[in-house]
C-alpha cells in the first residue's frame, strides 16, 4: 500500500486528495461492497456515482454492448441519445423541456451559468457561502464564496440548526430571503445586472441543513422578480437520491433551470443542463455549445440503463423506506450521545452533526472524523462533510437496503459504546 | 430521418450542431467504416476520438471488463491509472513528469491555464486569433480571440501561405516571434503579470498552417525569459496523429505543460494536463483540484487500451507512411485544379487550401463545403476547418490504412472531373 501510495505522489503529484488517513486500496465493488486488496470487505456508505450498485450487470450490458456497436460524437444523428433526453426530461416537472448534455458536474453548472447570463444578458449570481459547484475557473468562484462585490456574491447558507444562536429571536425565512433580497439590491446598486441565484436544493456540501419551510420557492420568487432565474443544482441532489426524483421537489420548488451530473451515469461520465426550452435554444444560439464526448451512443446507453435499473428495481420507494428508517434508528442515540447534536436529511443521504456540546453547538470535527475511522474499521465507509466539516456523512448507492441498514445501526451502536469508554 | 431530427431540435433545443446540409444518421462503426440506418456505407476521413478505429475489439473488451469489475472516484488507491499515468508520461519529453487527469479537453485546458497561472502568479495568457481550445466561460475566451487589453491577448496565427500577401517583403519568422514580443511588452506595460503562452502546436484549428521553422522553439524561450511557461494543447495534435506521439516534437520544441484529450480513451471521456512535477504539485495544493470522474478505472482501461493497440499495430509508423503517400498523391490535383491551392499537414491530419484563385488566394469556403459534400456522396465523411473554413480537413482514425487511401484519391480524383465540368 505504501508502494503504491508513493508510486501515486510521482504519478499525480503530490497533494492529490485520498480519504482517510490511511487509505482503501479497493479493487472490486458489486452493489453495495466494495473489495480492497488485503481482502476486506467494506459496505459502501459514500458513494452516488454507482447510483444503482457497482458494477450493475445491466448497466454494464447495455454500456459494453454499445461501445461494441458505435460510439462517436453527436453532429451525426443518434435515436439513443434522444430516448435518453426525453426520458430524463420526463422525470422533471413540465417548465423543463430540453437538455444540454455533458460530461462532469462542472460542466454542468458552467452551462447553466452561461445559459442563465444568456438569457436575461446579466452577468451577476448568487450562491451561498459554503458552497461547491465544481472545478473549473468560473465555477470555482462559487465555492465557499465569500465576496459581497463583483458579478458572484454570496448569501449565508439557510440552517435552523444554529440559526436561534447567530440570530436570537429573528424569523429564519424572513431573515434568509431578506439577505437574498439585499444581495439583489447590492447588485441593483453597483449597476450589476443580475443573472440569477443558483442553489443545491438540499445544501448537500454546507451539510445537509434542515431550512425553513418555503424558502426555496419564495427565493426563487424574489430572483423572478428580479429578472433573474432559479437554477438548482442537483448534481448530489437528484435522481433519486432524497426518495423523490429531484431535491428541489422536496420544498416544491420549480427550477428554470437544473444542473445534472454524478449519478446519472453510474460512473460513465455523464452531465446535463435542463431548463424551458427558449433558455436551451437561446443558449445553444448564443454560444454554438460543442461538447465532443457528451450526447454520445455511450452517455445514451448508461443513462437509459440507470433509469431502467431505477424504474425495474423500484428505488424511488426503496430510498424513502430504509433512509425513513435509518434515521428514525439513528434519532435515539442522541439522547445518550451528547456530541451526536442532530439527524438530518432525506432518503438515503443522512447527515449527523458533531459538536463539542449542545450548548454551545460548537462543531466537532475532530470528533465526526473519529466516527468515520471507527466505521470504517467496522467496514463502513462514510466521510466527513459540511460547512464545518463535522457531520457524518451518509450516502449509500440507491441499492443500500434494509439489512444493510441494520447491520450499519448495530456498528454505530458499537462505534458509541467505544466512544463512551 | 426528418422525424429523428425534429426530435432532436425538441430534446436538444433547435441549433444543435449537426454535420452536412443533409445530416447522416449513423448506427454502426468498425474501424474506419460507419453504416449509416439506411444502408449507407462511409469511410471516415474525420473523426480522431476513435482514434485506433471504431469499436476496437482489444478496447471494448478491456473497458467491459473493467465496468464490470470496479468503476470508482480516485480518492481510493488504485494501481492501473498510475500504470496508465506512468505509459502515458513515457510517451513525452524528460520535463513531462506527473499529470492531472480529467474528462474533456476543456477541462484539461481549463487545468492547463490554472496550473500555469498558479505556477507563476501570473494571470496574462497569450493565444492565437483562430484558435478553439474549448468551451468553457475561460476557456470560451481562447477562441478566435482578438483582444489585445485585459489577461487574454491574442497573435496572429503563423501562416507562410499568405505571408507575403500580409506583410510583402517581411521576413515570417521575425514577424511573428516580433508579435509575440509585443504582446508581453504589452502585458508589462500595463501591469498584468504574465502566465504563460498556450499554442495548439500544429495550428488545427487555424488551418494546419505551414510556419516558419523554429517558430515554436524561439516562441518559448521568449515566454520563458519573460518569466512564462510554454503550454501545448495536444488535444488535436497528439497521440500518434501527426506520425509523432506529440505534435510539439514536429518542431522539436519541449512544452512545460502539455494538454490532451480526444483520442486518448477511444470515446471514453478521457483527457489530462501533464507538466514537470513541481508545476502539478504546485497546482495541486494551490487549487485542491478533484475530478469525480476522472484518474477511474475506467478511464484507465479505455487509456491503456488505446496505447496497447498503437504498439501492437504499430500505428506510429503506418499514420506517417500513409499520410505522407496520401499527400503525395494529392500534390499534384493541384496542377489541374486552380482553387485547390495548398495540401499541408504530417501524419493523417491533411488540410486542402481552396481559394477563389491563386492570385488573390481569397478564401473559398463554399467551394471547399462543395468539395465537402461531393466526397460524402462517394462515401467519403471529411469536414471543413481552418481560419477561413475553406479548407478540406482530412483526419481519419489512425489505422487508416493505405486501400482506405488509394480509394479516397479516386474518389477526390472523381470530384475534381465532376467539379471540371
Amino acid at each position: 500500500m505504501t508502494d503504491v501510495k508513493s508510486r501515486r505522489d510521482a504519478v499525480f503529484g503530490a497533494g492529490s486528495t485520498l480519504f482517510y488517513d490511511e487509505p482503501v486500496h479497493i479493487v472490486r465493488g458489486e452493489g453495495v461492497t466494495l473489495h480492497a486488496a488485503d481482502g476486506t470487505r467494506f459496505v459502501d456508505m459514500y458513494n452516488n456515482v454507482p447510483s444503482v450498485g457497482h458494477c450493475h450487470p445491466h448497466v454494464v450490458e447495455a454500456v459494453s454492448k454499445q461501445l461494441g456497436t458505435l460510439n462517436v460524437h453527436n453532429r451525426y444523428l443518434h435515436e439513443a441519445i434522444l430516448e435518453y433526453g426525453e426520458r430524463l426530461i420526463g422525470t422533471h416537472h413540465d417548465g423543463i423541456e430540453s437538455v444540454v448534455f455533458s460530461c462532469t458536474g462542472t460542466e454542468a453548472n458552467e452551462v447553466a451559468l452561461m445559459m442563465a447570463r444568456a438569457a436575461t444578458g446579466g452577468q451577476g449570481i448568487i450562491c451561498t457561502d459554503a458552497a461547491y459547484h465544481g472545478n473549473s475557473t468560473e465555477v470555482r468562484r462559487l465555492n465557499k464564496c465569500t465576496s459581497q462585490t463583483g458579478d458572484i456574491r454570496s448569501v449565508p447558507f439557510p440552517d435552523l440548526f444554529r440559526f436561534d444562536l447567530q440570530h436570537p429571536g429573528a424569523d429564519p425565512l424572513t431573515c434568509y430571503l431578506g439577505e437574498i433580497e439585499k444581495t439583489i439590491a447590492g447588485f441593483q446598486k453597483d449597476g450589476v445586472p443580475f443573472a440569477g441565484l443558483l442553489f443545491c436544493p438540499i445544501f448537500a456540501n454546507e451539510g445537509l441543513p434542515s431550512i425553513p419551510d418555503g424558502f426555496l420557492p419564495e427565493a426563487a420568487r424574489l430572483v423572478r422578480e428580479a429578472g433573474g432565474v432559479f437554477i438548482c443544482d442537483e448534481v448530489q441532489a437528484g435522481l433519486c437520491r432524497t426518495g423523490n426524483w429531484w431535491g428541489y421537489e422536496i420544498q416544491g420548488v420549480e427550477p428554470d433551470i437544473v444542473s445534472m451530473g454524478k449519478p446519472l451515469g453510474a460512473g460513465m461520465p455523464l452531465a446535463a443542463t435542463a431548463g424551458r426550452r427558449d433558455l436551451v435554444e437561446n443558449f445553444r444560439k448564443k454560444t454554438r455549445y460543442f461538447n465532443t464526448f457528451a450526447s454520445t451512443p455511450a452517455q445514451a446507453a448508461a443513462g437509459n440503463a440507470v433509469l431502467d435499473v431505477i424504474q425495474s428495481e423500484q428505488l424511488l420507494a426503496s430510498v424513502t423506506r430504509v433512509g425513513d428508517w435509518l434515521r428514525s434508528a439513528l434519532m435515539p442515540f442522541m439522547d445518550r450521545c451528547e456530541p451526536m447534536a442532530d439527524v438530518r436529511g432525506d432518503g438515503l443521504f443522512v447527515s449527523i452533526e458533531w459538536v463539542k456540546d449542545r450548548q454551545s453547538r460548537e462543531p466537532d470535527m475532530a470528533g465526526a472524523r473519529k466516527v468515520v475511522d471507527m466505521l470504517k474499521a467496522r467496514g463502513f465507509l462514510t466521510s466527513n462533510a459540511g460547512a464545518y466539516n463535522n457531520n457524518v456523512k451518509l450516502r449509500p448507492p440507491l441499492v443500500f437496503a434494509q439489512q444493510e441498514a441494520e447491520a450499519f445501526i448495530g456498528a454505530f451502536q458499537d462505534v458509541l459504546d467505544h466512544l463512551d469508554h
